[in-house]
């Protein structure tokens, strides 16, 4: 690979056989040198989860035309990590990307999100990231309308660059026509009743995650809540540095207790 | 429990046997009714996984004195969500504690750990949470020493709370004595060097992650690197809303591409 076309490494967490994957990459061959290393199977919720204990496995893949394609039995965050390791030895990614995930990353979920830890993962190693989401949590959902967004946003990226330590979280309203663009902020919300509990054929209780999303700022109307809701694309740019800067100065006399 | 006592949940990413969480819950007896539920085995690195698709099954256990003890199959994040939903049913915790973890959490590490991910999983329920880390990464050391610290912090959110949306992220130093604490943001810092590969005796590679820590800031003086490496336990406000309000200005002219 010594094209001058950038070069795109892209994750996810649906696994490298999802339909989102494939689908962004054919968004992006025209122009760019893609290299895809995703997880062998679904990893959703996994956040910027990875391997501390097991050992992982890497194997070659063809299943997607036009790109380079490897299966990791680890983490998304583990594929960036392998990927940019073993895999991109002698040259760096221009642009790291996470998605097309089925199913969206607004709110709370950013911190929840695979897709995110992509992203967050390739802007610790200062590289810039983004991570698609879609609102449409079909697996099998024809995606391919959301080309014109992605590509503008992704060529935006490669020619501006993004601020060191902040990556993008793009999301996708599932709608027959976009309303346009909104960058925003991320919204508050919270997952209530989480958990279902069943009862064993063998008698003992066992548990499964589930859960209802409650907008906590129903009435906002500058977060990403409320522009996916009204048919926009948002963007939200995303920080590394967490600190909160505002309570960190109110904090500081703690420092004499 | 009817108690008087204010309530809190406990939970970690080293495994419900391990030494850090029985020496957190030895400090808080005297004072609190504390409930832990821990996984069953260590989950360092799992941030804010959840556990999306695997069934999870809840233990009560005997092994930690004076208070009730649960065991769970899933993430750390995931003890929170069943504790909060099967276990404490009628009493809301006051507090929710992550930790002692056996390793430090500062800096970009922040975002890998599962005892952040305690702390960000009650953030988002909006209970006061704060994860507590130790840089000892001994699990046999002894970590009473960390008891005065620990006590005041408690005490300190317990009376005074936290902002919505701000969790705690603490740290110690391993040292001798304190040379005090300090308010601080988190440092800049990389993980190099991160894939050990091995040939497996059948003939194939794979893969350990590994890694070591760079101090990208290595003259900087107010963020947690420092303090840590100058004796000071640190005490880092740490946000969900990941925004970055500057750059999302500055991005609005996105909105007219």
């Amino acid at each position: 690979m010594n094209s001058k076309k950038p070069l795109i490494l892209i994750s996810n967490d649906d696994g490298y056989q999802s339909n989102g994957i494939r689908t962004l990459v054919s968004f992006l061959t025209d122009f760019a040198d893609v290299v895809v290393c995703a997880p062998e199977a679904g990893r959703s919720g996994f956040s910027c989860a990875f391997s501390v204990v097991d050992y992982l496995l890497l194997k070659k893949r063809h299943n997607i035309p036009d790109c380079e394609v490897w299966s990791c039995t680890g983490t998304p965050v583990d594929c960036v990590k392998l990927a940019l390791d073993q895999i991109l030895v002698d040259r760096k990614p221009d642009l790291i990307l996470g998605g097309i995930n089925h199913g969206d990353n607004s709110s709370v979920n950013n911190h929840y999100s695979g897709t995110m830890g992509i992203a967050y993962e390739g802007c610790m190693k200062y590289i810039p990231s983004i991570a698609f989401s879609s609102c449409d949590y079909d697996p099998n959902a024809d995606l391919s309308y959301l080309r014109d967004y992605v590509r503008l946003i992704v060529k935006k990226v490669l020619t501006d660059s993004l601020p060191k330590g902040v990556c993008l979280n793009v999301n996708f309203p599932k709608v027959e026509k976009f309303a346009g663009l909104k960058v925003c902020r991320m919204g508050w919300g919270s997952w209530t009743r989480e958990v279902e509990a069943c009862k064993h054929p063998r008698g003992f209780d066992y548990y499964w995650m589930t859960g209802h999303y409650r907008n906590d700022e129903p009435d906002a109307t500058d977060n990403d809540q409320w522009a996916l809701a009204h048919g926009y694309v948002t963007v939200t740019p995303s920080k590394i540095d967490v600190t909160d800067y505002e309570v960190l100065d109110k904090m500081k006399t703690w420092e004499s207790l």
